[in-house]
């Protein structure tokens, strides 16, 4: 029978009967652990109501466009946990990061060189690189898949009616050599959508909602792990200080200013122009 | 920066300027406790992307008249866990047990002997008992709230229109020697509403939807600790298996038979009548 003592206990031998073994594995690790939560610190009733109030509020706030409990699971570093221990890199391949809430389209399909910043705001740049195998061989014909934030801090899919679709992502293909590149713009920072519950724990906890500029990729090639990550912009605030802990040193750039007349012209940029160069190395 | 290894470090940190100094301990303890289930149990991207969609459908399952995630909070012991810490008993004070989603309503003020089962289903009973201090003096005019569900195991505000208001609800005072009695029915064992989330969950883990047979009490008296309990009945199916755990061996009692004539005119039932008797002691 329940008790104090017991409690974890009792509610983890109810779980006893569960036909799924991994199931019955994962909800008596949580019991146990959110057991020993509620012990530690001996929460109060009205901690508790608080606590419903405001997990309740996160699954209200969520819609097609809007999904608060990725928001919460982002702010408390369990999003960033997760992708970190289902891919551990190794062997020099290039670090993951976060998802985040926003690839809920398909980027469109372009040419390499094609612009991605359909609504011409922000500060040109050339973003490229190269794909490469485990021991650095090119990958052509590898999947770039990219999407950014506008100037605004806005994606696309925040602003249906005032951005273009598709503004600011771009599905691309890698030529012989396993190179790619673009013209888009220098990516900025932004704020993770606060005006919901998460918002709310943010201010409550003096807690910051921005994320340091970046731009998103997910990379594919045949007979490799694909990679979801994000390169980083080496002057950027909040570097140090990301609302969903997705920064990792390696995945940081400089995006310098580079004069070179003849590269401008061939990239369709006025000279100078700013240059943003990320290579990717998939493992086997 | 973040790293597996100091996932939980990095987060609480964050935390590290939050003003309220209860709120910091509680989310430092929580973020520990969380990452480190997810480490334990390694959770996959999928068992993630699981977790998110139910616990936002379990928000968005809830309105005025339900709440999902106290019922998730209560199939996982955690309501029963936050009500016993705060509750601790002793001294031969009478436990407490968990509130439950139903009282919601202000139960109806009766004198001593009325009837509550309004819509005259189920065996009738008469239910009664002394209130009492800690050195077993009579606590004359203490307050009883007590509620129940229907013969066919649902609250009055579950069925609104079908059930009259009020129904198995009562609002009594003590006489001057600490006693109350009303008429009422056997309680009867019932499912908690298992058509959202939560059903899901215990369906997939086999477990039933059912709480033993009891009658709820709220009871306060002056100079007194209140006291929030069940009395369950002894024969009762899932006295056991309780789906939300609030079952205490003290609470448990036999509802018997009793032959006595005269008892039974003043009480206004058929002889032979079922009585349940349960008496309460509060601390000081």
């Amino acid at each position: 029978m329940f008790s104090e003592q017991r409690s974890a206990e009792v509610v983890a031998a109810s779980f006893a009967g569960t036909p799924d073994d991994r199931l019955r594995t994962v909800l008596t690790s949580l019991v146990e652990h959110l057991h020993s939560f509620v012990k530690d610190v001996e929460l109060t009733e009205a901690e508790w109501a608080t606590a419903i109030d405001f997990l309740t509020r996160t699954g209200q706030k969520s819609d097609a466009n809007r999904q608060e409990f990725i928001l919460l699971s982002d702010v408390l570093g369990v999003s960033m946990l997760v992708e970190t221990i289902n891919h551990r890199a190794g062997g020099g391949s290039t670090e993951s990061t976060v998802l985040g809430p926003f690839h809920m389209v398909e980027s469109p399909p372009r040419e390499l060189g094609d612009p991605i910043a359909l609504d011409e705001k922000g500060t040109p740049c050339l973003v490229s690189g190269q794909v490469t195998g485990a021991d650095g061989e090119p990958l052509a014909g590898a999947v770039v898949d990219v999407w950014q934030a506008n100037e605004d801090g806005f994606y696309d899919v925040q602003q249906p009616g005032i951005q273009p679709p598709g503004n600011l992502r771009g599905l691309f293909r890698t030529d012989a050599d396993g190179r790619y590149w673009f013209r888009s713009v220098v990516p900025r920072y932004y704020p993770i959508p606060d005006d919901g519950p998460v918002g709310q724990l943010l201010r409550a906890t003096g807690r910051h909602p921005y994320r340091p500029a970046h731009l998103h990729f997910i990379v594919t090639a045949p007979g490799h792990r694909s990679v979801t990550t994000h390169v980083f912009v080496a002057d950027s605030p909040y570097l140090d200080s990301d609302a969903v802990f997705g920064v990792k040193e390696s995945l940081i750039r400089e995006v310098p200013e580079v004069d070179d007349p003849q590269r401008a012209a061939a990239a369709g940029l006025d000279n100078p122009f700013r240059a943003l160069t990320f290579d990717i190395r998939l493992r086997r």
